[in-house]
């Protein structure tokens, strides 16, 4: 039972947000969203305004990533609609997020007038939300409320996927009674003999193999498996690789972590190493065209374990329904040990050992780039959180190693560009202690640019790399042309514009939190001299400019090519 | 008969946007739509890429108000899917688009592969279009290509909305059969004898009248009728206002245009002299809520005559179908000529006779700026086109009298803000003779800055009024509250940092095309210096800003401010 003292119904959703742990909201104002907003105002809930609407679902989808959920705020189609490309993403990738919008009161529904931001029909954007939301509804009696929100929330969080609440601007302020009985949300049934059987087989090819492998996919971040996961390497004495979008489920200086894989794009020996394994146990992965290398991945189904969240593929045959988290905890009960010598494991925290030599008058390539940011993140103090931007950032941090508990988002499914600017907001608010160090590409960046305002205005910390090649260098690597071509900017000069505090002069310490260092650096030197300016100030934002040459593409992407032409 | 040597699908479509006159295609680049990229590059078709896809829908839906359709080419979800509140508002606002997109491969589709920009359901992209378009196809077969290519831009014209199209990446290149009859925009069939009887109603209570007045409204926009308009004019002697969507159908010196009417919004003498009209010829008008200022509009039905595209209501009772055309040439051939001095008429273009006064010490107010800015459009040499970002700016430039065949362009029924800036740079393309000016607040600049430097690239050269008064003033108007503060930037460096050339300095002649000046302006002799630049280089960019105090209105949101306090 929640309290009973009576609340309007705004009042009584921001409570329930508060009650899942959102802390912080993201949105746009707009007419038919004030008496909404003011009452988040008053709530525990912290309202993070964004330059755009499609930049608060990027942000807030990040923010779910690490907050296991997160929220948004908009007004009616305008805002809504400026949504559907950030939501539709959430929705591919598994991301729980609750989208609220605003919406023309009852009485201006009924009489049918047009109104501002009307596109004719008043159930557009709600029909819209319905194909990329798991729950999708408009609140449109006090009285069913507190039901329909609860449905809808519950939905969210068993789903993993996000949902839509309408509620016209006259319903905000109501009384909202509460229903005796709350929803709240419901476990799925499982079915145990299938899972019985299903441990069985599995551990049944597992022991008979010689060199199985584990491949850890998204699932285990999305539902909070890292621990399950760990417990299984420990029994089984397995190696693991991970998929992209489940890299960092655990610390990547684990010793039986070989790195992570995604066919041809993957180094060599994690390449080898999972493809050749007599037995693959693939845990929560997608099966999708970039984790698989474009589908250069070599997983023949006959080797194959493959369970998600709810069923368990072996050869040909499903086992379904059957929990994830059961069968990994049934396969750590039944498992041997096997003996580390067997199992040729090649540590991926030993690919960068040692010091990185620079050489500071040679321009700075990506391969060398990205090698000396590997060492640069095990040289910083305390936890960071990498954000890669889809493109040749996403493919060049898969051969990064993550100390410690560093973290890992790139939207590494859905991809669409200008992602990682506006997610570096809303995870520098999810998990304040760590540092993010985010790499975009220049057309990435141009997309979503203003958003660097907003870090600026709450005072985040991050290192931002803008990789600068003067255009899409991932679709010039598939198909080039003029339309790779973007108009060149001075990116540096940026952080000047949207902040009213005088830049940080280059030899400078920045005296208090929210100073902001800006540079360009072209040369291995410069590249250095920058990095040493982000470790001795650790509590200002970093925007550094990494000029590469039109054509530099990140060593995956040359593996890929490689590849494929061989293939042909 | 259109030519028959064997082309593409893609070659097809290329040359049927040809035929309609569309010589720029907005859009972004992505893989599933290079190879229809390649076919448009080497077309007679310019592509124009921008930032972003949203900015790419603004850029076109405005390009189509000029040049009677516009298209779009962008990729698969992460493109389509960001395109959704641009294409709403041109539905809403009768604006022709032809939307292309790229898409998954047939054999892809038909294998159910999970790949990037998907999100679980092929249809996804073209389900939702169907809801913001008059017609939405996918292009299965070669075969059918040439038919659903027709029959979808037909519907395009006829309906004056935005279509769909979307083509497998592997139909795009295959050859594409014509079929013998091509299907062609078929008129819409209208009742005779209601429009003779629409037309003698009509007649009847407009020669009963003795004050009548003409309310133009956006459709004689979008089906191109200034000249029947001016025909009516001329025949009748009538007075006439327009709405803030038909702004500028005709030439606002027109000696019986009084100016434009939007209910409390509007000026004094326009509002009193539109209301108190005993019979209303209303023309091609939505009856929306920013139309009728917030519906303080006092239009009795009793008194009105409101015809619309194909409808004529008069009093209680419709004519339908009934093409206005028609219906305005039958008024034409009706009519009889009413005298001048019973009629009323105050000219607009009294209002702003004389010089205006400067005082150059004195802070720029918004009521002073607007007024000063209505005489920089009358000293301008050429022909102008005013573009009006939804918000305060708006509603200002409903008091603006445009001179000559200066075209005005504001989203001010959907009233997304943002649209200006892209806006801009679909408009300065679709009519090259004109210069834009463009009043935008800052909140919404914010939205869409990147597209700025689309602008620049292309060497554009509009004058574009940065309006900062550091928030979105017309909500605070409405209902203040933190959420209407925005981060403060510092506008005016902007262009500098999306162009390589070194801006102009103040006192120095630009002497090549492509100059960009910039500038911050806080006093009227500060403003004064910015307008004389503008004047002597008509072939730069000027970007000048406005410091404004923060909540410094216009004067038509203080006229209804006034209204809605009064009527309590």
């Amino acid at each position: 039972m929640i309290q009973q003292e009576l609340v309007s119904v705004g009042q009584y959703l921001a409570q329930r947000l508060e009650a899942i742990a959102v802390k912080h909201i993201f949105g746009v104002v707009g007419d038919y969203v004030l008496n909404l907003m003011d009452i988040l105002l008053d709530s525990p809930i912290e309202l993070i305004t964004t330059c755009n609407e499609l930049n608060a679902g990027y942000a807030a989808d990040a923010y779910a990533r690490l907050n296991r959920v997160g929220a948004l705020c908009v007004t009616y189609n305008v805002g809504g609609l400026s949504l559907v490309n950030a939501v539709a993403g959430a929705y591919a990738e598994l991301v729980p997020l609750v989208i609220i919008s605003g919406a023309p009161s009852t009485s201006q529904r009924e009489q049918k007038l047009l109104l501002h931001h009307a596109a004719g029909d008043y159930n557009l954007q709600l029909s819209i939300f319905e194909k990329i939301t798991v729950a999708a509804v408009r609140i449109t009696s006090p009285t069913q409320a507190a039901r329909q929100i609860d449905l809808t929330i519950a939905t969210c969080l068993r789903e993993r996927r996000p949902v839509y609440i309408e509620i016209p601007s006259d319903i905000v302020t109501q009384p909202c009674p509460l229903t005796e009985e709350l929803d709240l949300p419901q476990a799925p049934v499982f079915d145990r003999q299938a899972l019985t059987e299903a441990v069985e087989e599995a551990v049944n090819l597992l022991e008979q193999s010689q060199r199985p492998i584990i491949l850890a996919g998204v699932e285990l971040h999305r539902y909070s498996m890292a621990q399950q996961l760990s417990l299984l390497l420990e029994q089984t004495g397995y190696p693991f690789a991970t998929t992209l979008l489940g890299k960092s489920i655990l610390s990547e200086m684990h010793p039986q972590f070989i790195g992570s894989y995604a066919g041809a794009l993957s180094q060599d020996y994690v390449r080898q190493r999972v493809e050749t394994a007599d037995c693959i146990l693939c845990l929560g992965a997608f099966m999708s065209d970039i984790n698989l290398g474009g589908f250069t991945a070599q997983l023949p189904e006959i080797r194959l374990i493959n369970a998600n969240s709810d069923k368990v593929k072996i050869k040909h045959h499903f086992y379904y329904p059957v929990s994830l988290a059961d069968f990994m905890a049934g396969l750590t009960a039944k498992l041997q040990p096997k003996k580390p010598q067997s199992l040729e494991i090649k540590p991926a925290k030993d690919s960068f050992s040692g010091t990185f030599e620079i050489e500071p008058k040679q321009k700075l390539t990506n391969a060398r780039f990205y090698k000396r940011i590997n060492h640069f993140i095990y040289e910083l103090e305390g936890d960071s959180l990498v954000i890669a931007e889809t493109g040749d950032a996403l493919i060049a941090t898969i051969d990064l190693v993550l100390y410690g508990s560093t973290e890992y988002i790139g939207q590494a499914l859905y991809t669409s560009i200008g992602y990682s600017v506006p997610a570096c907001l809303g995870a520098a608010l999810a998990a304040p202690q760590r540092r993010p160090i985010v790499f975009v590409g220049d057309g990435a960046f141009q997309m979503t640019c203003q958003e660097l305002s907003s870090i600026i205005k709450h005072q985040l910390n991050p290192i931002i790399f803008l990789i600068n090649n003067e255009g899409y260098a991932i679709e010039r690597a598939i198909h080039d042309g003029v339309y790779n071509d973007i108009q060149p900017w001075q990116y540096h000069l940026l952080p000047q514009v949207f902040s009213k505090r005088k830049l940080g002069e280059p030899n400078q310490v920045p005296s208090f939190k929210s100073d902001v260092w800006s540079c360009q650096v072209e040369t291995e030197g410069e590249l250095e001299q920058a990095l040493e300016k982000a470790k001795m100030n650790q509590d200002s934002l970093l925007f550094i400019e990494v000029k590469l040459d039109r054509y530099d593409c990140s060593v995956g992407v040359q593996r890929l090519g490689k590849a494929l032409k061989a293939s042909k």
